[in-house]
């Protein structure tokens, strides 16, 4: 009844055991930081969203030994429930990173494990960078193969494959063994979760803190000699099969520790849905190069990756959050406005009649031709002017990334919301030379409000 | 993008929250408490396997407010972890009953949520009654509809529907409005998990555990205003469309309040699978007209329902738990010792010769005629006599259920091997008149070692 053939196991279980920082390119523990910067902003900012209330109540309610800090917020609880908090926070605002290939966010459901160990346990920055690039890795590595498909029928990639990240990061964490960390990623593959359904409520942000928190609790309980399926992401019946009637995933341990994941990452220069992102680029090339009013504007057409129609083509977006997911509200912001930041996603935004105006003639239309990091944009002015843009790789992505300058401006922007500027300084300073962190309790502190 | 129409959701949430036991069918309200009865058995006796050692670590080290008491251990927790704890130990032993028309462990994801909330808010009996009823019914009407296809897909069917049972339950007993009990079941479904891959691992327990903590979790937060999908049911992308493409279930929705699942619950007799208990009374049957010797024995032909054949056709166990899944195993032990206790699955009875030999003539075949809880058996003698029976109703299920003594007597056994046996009867007088219990944590305390 049980396959005993484990090869994508033992090579994912060795590959994030073996792993060490000093013997991976420096562009991964680079791109690694950057990741983990960008992670503990959108979490500290999440932590003012109505979901961090929520669950700080729970958390209130439920107690729990003071052993991580919920960023942003003046608690410390069970890594377990720090865990939870700190990952949904950190996807509240759909402003996290996220690594196209797999439609992974990477850092959403890794990140709170190793802030939470590292603190809990007093680890090194050196470690928490090295588990956070295997949980990235295994992640995403599964992701390239079951991704768009978990996608295409209805499951939150992040919410599914985030088990096996936070359950391998954690797992590293803790010092299991090859048999125990393979339990660990059986036993997070049979609580992996998260349906799209959910998207458009508390409970998308919810997905990543669940698979932290659950993934930590699979390594946790490993180590205590708890047992899953070794064979989760080998038997034919295992998590692909069942989710998806896959039946070979062999492709996710191929080169395992040549090529990483990570330097595929992208990071998000705008509040919005990744696939929106090279429509506000075309947008706001165009504003650059002539500022249109709203009255102007005619008619915009707008060719994407089919998948983007799919995630993003809301038309009439009542909340902030619903325009995340609307390509015709970013293209007009991004037109009208010259950003699609934060603030171009309060409720005033939404309901500005210009906007509203401009957002009624986007016209999004599917092109198989375009990668998701694409975009053409061809604007027609009530004067007769045609003006046409192209984006091969939008801001953000690994074509075209965020300098270390943009990604701590953002950074700062977000912690500001919550945290004196003082301590963001000291918090972008200690983020900065995170391989030489002798503490992660240090950062955490630092991250507390 | 999102169906607005939820009459599934909107039917179920009514139920559950109109529910109140003086207004159910007493039989019903028997039942129930016959169910969390049993519950309780297993809990307490799954207490001493190694998996609840495994999740006592995982607490110790968690912490939490004591709000709930892990049966059968000397611990009280935050009632979260009591639910994982609780729900795993109660299922450890496959012991716990089931509803076999939506193959949904109907009590090991509910029970525990209403024993943990009841004791932490100290209720009465009478509402645990109420809100064990209403979560039972939510998922195993669920189960009705989804519960085959789900197990025949790969899905741990208690693991993935017991999400709903729990969250109903607690909801009810958290005082949710409507709306919010809408947005726990859509929180909760957003979690559901559970693969048959971990079948044989301490993961299948575990999956009702995190059903019960989850389903907590979902309505923890909703009272705090959390949201999730309200159209988790009825959307053509909710849980049933993603799990198995199916777009309506409005079927588990009918006849609400006017028939009750619970009233098809069985109840194991015997600690093997549900679907060997038939073969199981018909070898004792035999047995108390004429007990043969092992020697005696030349052949025996046992007809079963062919779903038996799929699931429960080991020839060769080499354990315990293998045995329990061994139509010819229970057969003999049936015919040898009159019982198919926990006794009877020890490794001792496994190497028994007796048995062995009595095994290697046991020929089980399917019979497409009869139903999964009946068994026709003929066993021929070396003296030349023909002994035949013949089972409708296995011992246990609705047709022929167990006797409230008989109920009891499998209550002492189980408990008795954790706790003294005084209190074991103080549980059993307790547990009769559970409808008249003021305090639940009355309960919950004599439950503890």
């Amino acid at each position: 009844m049980h396959d005993t053939r484990t090869p994508v196991m033992d090579a994912l279980v060795e590959f994030v055991l073996g792993l060490e920082t000093a013997a991976v390119p420096p562009a991964v523990v680079e791109a690694a930081g950057r990741s983990i910067t960008d992670w503990l902003g959108t979490a500290i900012r999440g932590s003012a969203e109505p979901l961090a209330d929520a669950i700080g109540a729970v958390i209130r309610a439920t107690g729990g030994e003071p052993q991580a800090t919920v960023v942003g917020r003046s608690v410390r609880t069970s890594a377990l429930m720090a865990c939870l908090a700190n990952g949904a926070q950190s996807h509240a605002l759909d402003f996290d990173d996220t690594h196209l290939p797999s439609i992974v966010h990477g850092a959403a459901p890794v990140a709170p494990v190793v802030l939470a160990l590292g603190e809990w346990r007093h680890l090194s920055g050196a470690d928490a960078l090295a588990a956070f690039i295997a949980g990235f890795e295994v992640e995403t590595r599964i992701g390239r193969v079951l991704g768009r498909k978990l996608a295409d029928r209805g499951w939150h990639v992040t919410g599914v494959l985030g088990h096996f990240g936070a359950a391998a990061a954690a797992g590293k964490l803790l010092g299991l063994d090859h048999a125990r960390l393979a339990h660990a990623l059986g036993i997070a593959g049979t609580q992996a979760a998260g349906l799209e359904q959910s998207f458009g409520t508390m409970s998308k942000p919810l997905h990543p803190g669940k698979a932290a928190m659950n993934g930590l609790l699979a390594a946790m309980l490993a180590r205590e000699g708890f047992t899953g399926s070794t064979a989760m992401l080998d038997a034919p019946h295992g998590l692909a099969g069942t989710f998806l009637g896959i039946t070979d995933i062999g492709r996710a341990a191929e080169d395992l520790g040549k090529r990483f994941e990570l330097l595929e990452n992208s990071t998000k220069g705008y509040a919005a849905c990744h696939l929106t992102h090279a429509s506000i680029d075309a947008a706001r090339a165009i504003r650059a190069r002539s500022a249109p009013a709203a009255e102007a504007v005619e008619s915009i057409v707008c060719r994407v990756h089919p998948l983007t129609l799919k995630v993003a083509d809301n038309r009439a977006p009542r909340t902030g959050l619903e325009a995340k997911f609307s390509i015709a509200f970013c293209t007009a912001v991004g037109l009208l406005r010259g950003d699609a930041g934060e603030a171009e996603f309060d409720d005033a935004s939404v309901r500005d009649d210009a906007v509203a105006r401009v957002m009624a003639r986007v016209a999004p239309e599917a092109d198989t031709a375009l990668g998701i990091g694409a975009a053409t944009m061809t604007v027609r002015l009530a004067d007769g002017r045609v003006l046409e843009e192209r984006i091969t790789a939008a801001r953000g992505t690994p074509g075209n990334p965020l300098t270390r300058d943009e990604l701590e401006t953002k950074f700062r922007r977000l912690a500001a919301v919550v945290l004196p500027a003082t301590r963001v300084e000291r918090l972008v300073e200690t983020l900065r030379r995170l391989a030489d962190v002798s503490d992660v309790a240090e950062l955490a502190a630092l991250a507390a409000r």
